[in-house]
């Protein structure tokens, strides 16, 4: 059986008792920890999705090489179409949590990996390819939540890894024996990590010779020994401790990040997909962030979808829904983040196929998808806390509003349009709040600029992508200018 | 045979021998007008490039019923492939062309027609949809230009129709009689129209019942008598009667627009699309101008990747293409020039069948495509601006360059960087400056604007695509609001 | 002696006794509570400045009555000079505390209804102007901090404030005495109150005869019986009960909101400042607003040097100061920045005297200033977070960075430039996480949207002011159009 | 007398009889010429204004030396006030001309040489300002209009003036004589050096010692042998040739740039006020710059107003004018022209005095100034398009309106809203395509970006004048930072 219930995934995390550190403690039981439980709830939604038969097509997809239905989390894009309904359920996720659900980058580092170790192979005879179908089939028998982990700590940014003081600020091989290879490191910013039960190692430059020891691509188990993380702090992230579902803005859903360590984790021959030969990191960097700049054309718009809808409740619960400038506010948000949309959507539909056979995105389009993303998510927070006023940041706590005493002047003097009850107008406020100065504004903004590479990472690509010469050529044939 | 060459386009055009009046006077052979020509030369383009094998797959189509290859301008789209296809085939020959080449708004009538006829059929037992259709296999075997006439001059804007002073200020059916109608009224900013064998009249908004003789569409040749029209001015238009080719930026490709007067024109019944039936004015309306935003995506795009290319020549010109603010510049109007790609083809892939069987773009992504090619050519332009530099609007003319006295000054005097001669940097600069100042600046931001609809025609169609009330729903299950 | 310093001002409030609240719990002593604290510091700031030779220029003026040297927070603009006097003032203390120090409500209102008081006497023959004068040479002897409280509730906003379901729902006179009036109601979004020694009311919309009990202007001194506080909160609030003073970003400075209720609230003739005289309503409304707009082109612009250095400081840390796009950014940064302290200046040098003989700003300028505020600081926010990398919303506890056996690895893992520690590095991703996303982000985010009336409010004034019958008129001469 | 008539100072430049060019030939009388004519009627209006008692303030000062009153482009800034009364007056100059009115060269040459020659003199003991004062009398008395020449033709922007392959490049002296200098080379982009009696020649860059002979400072009238100019094309240019004065947009007023070439002219030495001190070059060029950039938070903003009030009544006339989206649109082109506005007036009052005694502006506000400048005349005039509708575009010409066939049609057919004439829509539309795609269009938005320096010069001087030393500081402080 492929697909697991959202309890069966639960149980499953919990049987893992990976090492995490938080607030400088180890967290006994990460699937119980009120700050951290929100990010599982959030994977397990693209296990509970997965069961429902009117979300089939977008959850789930057929592997070819089996016929058996998988987690679409799992499968190797085969078609621009793949491609696009990849976006449509990161929509429809983004929509169902209002956060960053995670599992897209194991997802990404699937499909980046499947064709790169292809290409290696091919070249240099190895069997990174065969490995990486073995592990593939693997995950997607149990359905398992893989974690893409790409993003070394870098030190001193002026230095190539071999040239950095401390040769471990980038993830390296310090062992090769027979069986395997012993690495040390860490990976920073790790989206999900904490909730997957795999994690693929990549890369995080285009690398020379002098780097090879780097060059180093790999899956692991998140329970594997020397394996551990320390969980980063979020905007509000206490509030979760609170009693109370009011003032967390959204008491279900959240991201959570962390950093990685690799404290000399030992990796057996079969789990390794690329091992020293460098010239080919530049190209799983490039396919990886590629896809995955295609992802955030889903499923931040799928959050701005309920950043937009709690918009309008909130106009509708100030009582002013039909103000000109609020709706046309509403249309900008709604303009915005559709633009966003058409890119995940176009850079999807333009995908071409790789020489393994699976499919990839166009990536001028998916660069260009990213960077607008680094942009008009913070534009739309600004009108949904335009819209929402300043009560947003200025209403009192849940604990004032359930006082005997303090309670009812909070529900005399913030009732607002007829009808409306204070307590569902303070939830809206308050997941507005969350998403935009809150633990979700972490996943909604700041991840938005920095995920799958600053905004900088984009234009450099935008850059080589762009074919300006061809650009030249046109504009010359116009202006009759002969050299 | 279904595809004309360039020259007996030119020739078929010629011997229709239009009324045309320009300057107040009627312009002999608009074929060789200087003034016009270049607009002709466009419209050629969509000709010749269907003649070349490398484009065959964009610039044609095979009609489903006839198994004919047709041009694509006259083909009904029956896949999202084929839209998708369209927007590239107008990328292209925007790029061919720098200018508007004109043919678009025909194919989207066409498309907008075919399907809504029919609907009007299903619900009437009228015989529109098999008028529409035998006069599609006319065009689609002759090879036509078709023009879709949609705006009206609309006089006083706060009143329908028939409650205007003057009722002709939208076009209306004078006199029905048994073999067909008498029309009156006229077309504004009619692009191409001087340009095409026939025209296809639509209505511009949607209709009460009050407006009954002005819910009508229908065909008629172009030099039906009766039929008028009076060219608009462009900016810097007469600096095509001067001599030389370099002033002008583009000596060769241009657009057009006409007020198109019908004053009294009959058209046959077997040439009637609608008439009278009021609910559907507005159905096709949203259809065509649907269709027509998300050409935009399409045709501006390919304009603009001419003038990032003049851009960027521009900056090798002046010495200065390694500048990072330079280079910045380019890689902001490429991504933003990609942005509206997206959009166009988004807005395409997710297109889907009428009841007709044709296929119709999403309308709430081809309103965000539109919306956006309001803004972003006007800041590819700054940007190409500033790029050139202040000489763009400074240059002395090509007079002064060929003059044996000051000539000499001038070649001495716009020297920049080594190797380049003065009178290339004069040709870039004045491509620069046609595009972002001079005749197709008119097509490249005005018409950007408020072709297919001003940007407020977008914003209420978002408004009404957005579907604000499932956005809501999915806030409030987030924020646990209870009503 | 009119200058206190800043420990006898903290000593002056503890005194006060107010009755404060706060997560359903009434707050004993909130001078010290951990939470508050921060907020009263920076109003502290506001007396420690006024005490240093340097800054004498700036923090206080010489009070033409009394001729005494008196803190300029509670000083009438007697000149233009002034008027930019206060916003140098407000610039600096901006930059001294990174927060709203909420001293400039009490000195907006001062100067509104110092002005205003005058033209009501003027017309009615009442002495508010005298009762005002007579409290503002009390405040200006004692060097007291007056909170100003303009925003009701508001409930329905379809409804003007007699017509509620609820009267109290905008602040009201709900008893006339002989000796004074008795007031019902509750001013929203208070800034500072709970930090000031006096409160001036005043209503916050133009009213007609009908709001008669509505109309009123007064002060009253913070514990007046019957006043009391509920505290809003603030992203981040909490993290200031934590240990340690790394995580909270900015450990000494911040903000307070608080709803501020008056349960029948009496208030003694000779505090009286308008009572009823409804026309006056609207003028006391946009003066104030005036005033406090431009405020925000001062304050604002001072934190906002603070994030610039921050992410300045954050990109030496990250080792890449030299980039060509973090040092464009920094300087759009300042750019936009120095155009906020641009028009804050200008509305000021542009000031002119009132009939009272005090000084008031350019309306129209003051309401664009405004406007701008309610967009830069965002943009300036999102570039802080790009230059600052991901790592700001992603880096561990100082809890972790404390801990023995998971410290080491923060101090490895979190090196970037050579010889930065990793503490500092983390107390800079922490101050501009505090502005961008925590209890700082609640003022320079939100309150810059807010505070001072929302977006749309100065858009309504810049139509009112910006006389477009006089450009109209410049544009028809221009194009000799002859009515 | 000190003030010449406009009518006076018409002939006094017909008396010049300059050597110009155009279209490869000589214009024999440039006072009657119909293209640059409207230009002389632009600087003619700072002479007819000056002579209305209304405007005397703004218009003119009284020179300290002589006590005489003086047109204020011939004043030396003695105070803020004045820089402040600099900008009001060239707003007062764009609203009634809607058109660069060229004086400001200038007056800004005048006191960037005064200031800068003082200080040579008091280093080199040389006597530049002397020199400078006696023609500053002399233009004072005489009112003469002044053109100030700054940038050179650059040749290879990677290399310095005396390592270009042709040395005249950059403006050099050739020939040193006892009684005088003789120079050779050009200057760019020469606004109003046409309408000048006079004109100041300036370097263009900081320089080195090699350069020697580059740096060089000095007057000559405009009449000098060996001298001339070669005028730039403008869109549209031609239209004046045209018959009617409906087309033209702005029949009576103007702008031009001309490349002025010194083939060899002498410079008595009296007239020089550098001569090779190289290191004041940089500093000629920063505070003429810095005056420049100042003067377009004024003219531009003049402009502006016309071409908001044009939009206004094109809706007007439309028959939309309370069209919500309108009406939002109007106050968005006048909150960014005002921020213009704020800027030219902040940087203004903020000015202080140089070691000469004549004040200067605040260097970074001015280069905020014109930033702002290269960017909102762009979005004001997207505005204004997007409100004026695609007639502005596609509208017939005079010729046709006045047509007896087709001016019926004409009058018909353009008619909008009850009891406007067509002919005044027509005018209007015009003045909009003036101002953005016409002659105009040239100085509102290329001239906004290149004028006084292309944005990114002011990008380096905001980052050279932003202290983002202290700003680092304050950041550290408040977040504890020791080092």
């Amino acid at each position: 059986m492929s697909l697991m219930t959202g309890e069966e995934y639960i149980e499953s995390i919990r049987r893992l008792k990976m090492e995490v550190y938080m607030f400088g403690r180890r967290v006994e039981d990460p699937v119980e920890d009120p700050i951290l439980r929100p990010s599982l709830n959030s994977v397990r939604m693209t296990y509970d999705l997965a069961q429902l038969a009117e979300y089939e097509d977008l959850m789930t997809a057929v592997a070819p090489e089996t016929g058996e239905r998988i987690n679409r989390f799992t499968h190797i894009h085969r078609s621009a179409e793949d491609l696009v309904k990849k976006v449509k359920m990161q929509r429809l996720l983004g929509q169902q949590t209002a956060a960053c659900f995670q599992r897209c980058v194991g997802m990404d580092a699937f499909n980046a990996v499947y064709s790169t170790s292809f290409e290696v192979d091919k070249k240099y005879g190895t069997s990174y390819h065969e490995n990486f179908k073995k592990f593939m089939f693997d995950v997607q028998r149990r359905d398992l939540t893989v974690d893409g982990a790409m993003t070394d700590p870098k030190g001193d940014r002026s230095k190539a890894p071999h040239e950095q003081e401390d040769p471990d600020l980038y993830l390296r091989v310090v062992e090769r024996r027979a069986d395997g290879i012993v690495v040390r490191g860490a990976k920073a910013h790790q989206t999900g990590a904490l909730n997957s039960h795999e994690v693929i190692i990549m890369p995080t430059i285009a690398m020379k010779p002098e780097d090879r020891d780097y060059a180093v691509s790999f899956a692991v188990p998140m329970n594997t020994p020397g394996l551990f993380m320390v969980i980063g702090r979020q905007s509000c992230d206490t509030r979760k401790l609170e009693n109370g579902d009011i003032d967390v803005g959204n008491a279900e859903f959240g991201g959570v990040e962390a950093l990685m360590v690799f404290d000399d984790v030992f990796v057996p021959n079969e789990r390794i997909f690329l091992n020293g030969e460098t010239e080919f990191a530049g190209m799983l960097v490039e396919r990886f962030a590629g896809y995955h700049r295609q992802s955030y054309g889903g499923c931040k718009v799928g959050v701005g979808d309920v950043l937009i809808g709690a918009a309008a409740v909130a106009a509708d619960y100030n009582g002013v829904p039909r103000a000109s400038h609020i709706r046309d506010k509403l249309i900008e948000m709604t303009h915005l983040n559709e633009t966003l949309y058409c890119c995940g959507i176009a850079c999807s539909a333009e995908g071409h196929p790789t020489e393994a056979g699976s499919y990839i995105i166009d990536l001028l389009l998916a660069n260009v998808c990213k960077q607008n993303v680094t942009r008009f998510p913070y534009e739309i927070a600004r009108l949904a806390e335009d819209i929402a006023g300043g009560v947003v940041v200025t209403a009192p706590s849940e604990a004032d509003l359930r006082d005997e005493k303090i309670g009812p002047y909070v529900e005399k003097y913030f009732k607002a349009a007829p009808g409306v009850s204070v307590e569902n107008r303070l939830r809206i406020l308050r997941l507005i709040e969350n998403l935009c100065l809150g633990t979700a504004a972490v996943g909604y903004r700041t991840e938005s600029l920095h995920g799958a590479g600053s905004p900088q990472a984009q234009r450099v690509m935008i850059a080589r992508q762009g074919n300006l010469p061809m650009k030249k050529a046109l504009a010359k044939k116009i202006a009759r200018v002969a050299e």
